[in-house]
């Protein structure tokens, strides 16, 4: 099979995104999707949420810098995505996993809002902007140190 | 089975979007999504442009002047909603039939933009307003036509 | 964007899947899949059958003999392809465009039914076995007539 | 917003499925599917495995009985379901998070397989056969134990 595990999300960032830069130098943005479920209930025909869904998202190169500037906290975003599962150690040398959604397209919901939309100049090779990022931090070297963890995913 | 077909596209707009209304006062907007795949040649090891899929969509209420006040020609956006299909007859008699679909959420993509979003505030209680569109011709009175047509659907 | 228009349905076969060979010898099984949705009518509390949308698939290569060989009439199965328009011409000269589903992966759903599971063995390499069929139809003589038509589409 | 984040995955069972009954005697099927998404390498213009997806699976009522007397370790399947979160506590009163797949429709693949499909007869009104299984558990006595845990998710 040559496909993903493809996901599209509807919620709302539970924070402003934050931005990084591998060393190479590569923008990503990160940020959590809290996506509520709403359903009728039979019983009372009333609408009701249901458990709340917190997505952990990866935004990379251009796109990253456009989700920092348009996006923050609270607002409601569709995004589409492919499903990555990552482990990792804590200190005290546990593995853990979570799941992941590297985004491959994202927008503020119109639902609930209206928006003002100004296209930006392409930087650089249309197929490099478009690449799905494989690993982008296959170029990082080992040495650098990814920060401290302490029961925390690496970032 | 409870659900629907739902699907996301990525894709621009093909025209402005244009609003109408249902007797009832409904707002609906209808504008088609041009979504075009791209892929590596194998042979070549560059990405070359597949056939484009246009898609047809109505977005509902609230939302629908949302998009008309945002989206123009040629934006890029994501939508997710519902395949439906709809079956009308031509002037000659034909009967045609037509994939559409009913949108839920859509967004200026940021892949290549950003945008400065507006809240708007909510107007009625939230369940009518983010209740799926079951059917919102079904106020209209029977005697109202729906226009004329000539090989195209009524609308 | 380098994805397609990815969507899964849930639907019942229209009829036997027909098997069919291009001039190269690829296999290539078409049906229609009829997907209709369920929801609550919230006036009754009632569940109540929505439109059915009918989608016509191409399944290709060995998969196609599979699913000759275990789909039928009525089968309700689970399908995940791409979303593809086809435009042709009728003998009248009129253009018509199609929605069509080009299979990736489908099943027998086992919501209502079990089923007794055989692997096959796989020829030829996978990768080929495995990539999706970006157009299998290039490598058909230009000379081979696609048939006749005649209101219907080439097949 | 009504709906849920509705994932369609490919994949293979790890496992053969367990089948276990709520208090009320609901029968439910757990298992894990591996999905294995591979790319070409835009290098060595070869297909190469990208990081495998574990996903947990729940499927509910009629559907896990066919789950269990169809699938097995290593059956390739398709599934669509709904995302869900669960917090649970870890006897040293750590908190961990499990993302799991409320499955709606499964089927083995027919891409490398061929089946032969049997329908059952539904029991009971289709209502109830095919209503989502909003929380199953609701209906359990509190002081039913759900096991002991001790690092592991309540089950």
């Amino acid at each position: 099979m040559a496909s993903e595990t493809v996901v599209t999300v509807v919620g709302n960032l539970t924070a402003d995104p934050e931005v990084r830069f591998t060393p190479a130098g590569t923008a990503v943005a990160k940020f959590t999707i809290a996506a509520t479920p709403r359903h009728v209930d039979r019983q009372t025909n009333e609408w009701r949420d249901g458990e709340p869904l917190f997505l952990r998202c990866n935004v990379w190169r251009e796109a990253a810098e456009h989700v920092a500037e348009t996006l923050a906290r609270g607002t409601r975003v569709i995004a589409q995505g492919r499903l990555r599962q990552r482990t990792y150690e804590t200190p005290e040398g546990e593995r853990r996993t979570v799941v992941e959604l590297e985004v491959d397209e994202i927008g503020p919901s119109l639902r609930f809002a209206v928006a003002s939309v100004t296209k930006t100049t392409r930087q650089g090779p249309p197929a490099a902007a478009e690449t799905p990022a494989d690993d982008p931090w296959t170029a990082v070297p080992a040495t650098v140190g990814t920060g401290t963890g302490g029961g925390e995913p690496p970032f």
